[in-house]
């Protein structure tokens, strides 16, 4: 199998960093997202929506998206258990993973995509009214989380898992994006310190 | 258990068709988004998120975010397999899942958000330009999923499934916020008029 991974992008990174913590290798063909290589008619052949990263199996089957790539290892290296061991622990994990990526790492994405120079190209039209309506979504969000961290070292009950992943990616895509984490959220700053510490955080 | 239903809110009807489909019936609790129900301190005080639907288990345990719920009831009531039934079919599904929610379902709700005046409450501040940006995305969604379904009945290869949930609810939205199919896409609007057939569409 061979991993088309999209570098510094955080969509890609989420896969990288749960293969560290299973310590799982696999073949990387890298996409350079810089010089469009998503959008080459080649890549679109693998993955029509021209999005990374793509996972393609021997027989030729692809999977794409992020968190579909990462269930497919969880499934067959299923320790350890980074979606839940149990059917409510799953329910919960995946939960925390939707709260964490449809309600802050999108607004942050929005923020960076309709603001930041950089993307005009990638993000036709900009509206940077949009990217400035997403500041306070994000402070909203990190609010509700620091609340929850309040009583849990991670997001889930359980231990950590894939939602982590999900919110240690949004929490650094925030430095590009120039947004901070508010000084009195003191929960959401040791969770993310914590999840800086971890080795998986390198990848 | 009880399930805090939003109505005629196309998260809510999510999980409502996929019960249908698995002939589940379970305690609705009805909230009332019209009427704010969802911003009440009594409803936050089970989802801080502030969204519906909710499960709430008889422990107090609470299941939000509609596809984390579908997923749970997935695990009490196998049959049918409406997330896959092998590691890679399961993959699929959730890559399928995926690409309608987060490529087209969501498009669809910038649309609705943005441009209907009956969301400048919920929806503040509206931005108009950032959902008129949104329907050249619908169409493009369309137009890739238009390829996909010439060779499949269903978006996965293996049958039904929640994919498809999202994908009927998503068309479905696109009348409130005033979409319509492109003409020349027969294989959606043969997909659309399949899902629509199910009896399940009905909840």
């Amino acid at each position: 199998m061979k991993l088309y991974d999209g570098g510094r992008a955080p969509n890609p990174r989420r896969v990288r960093i749960f293969l560290a913590e299973k310590d799982i290798s696999v073949d990387l063909a890298p996409v350079d997202l810089g010089a469009m290589g998503h959008r080459s008619a080649e890549y679109a052949a693998l993955n029509p929506w021209r999005l990374t990263p793509l996972l393609l199996l021997d027989d030729g089957t692809t999977i794409a998206e992020s968190i579909a790539i990462c269930r497919y290892f969880e499934e067959l290296f299923p320790d350890p258990a980074l979606f839940g061991s149990s059917a409510i622990a799953r329910a919960r994990v995946e939960m925390w993973q939707r709260r964490v990526e449809l309600g802050l790492f999108t607004f942050v994405g929005a923020v960076f995509r309709h603001l930041h120079p950089g993307m005009a190209e990638m993000e036709n039209p900009q509206i940077p009214a949009w990217g400035e309506a997403n500041k306070p979504k994000v402070v909203h969000a990190l609010t509700l989380l620091d609340a929850h961290l309040a009583g849990s070292e991670y997001l889930c009950e359980e231990g950590f898992s894939v939602a982590d992943i999900t919110g240690l990616v949004a929490l650094d895509f925030m430095k590009p994006a120039k947004l901070v984490i508010p000084e009195d959220l003191a929960n959401v700053r040791r969770w993310h310190a914590a999840l800086k510490a971890r080795p998986s955080a390198a990848a």
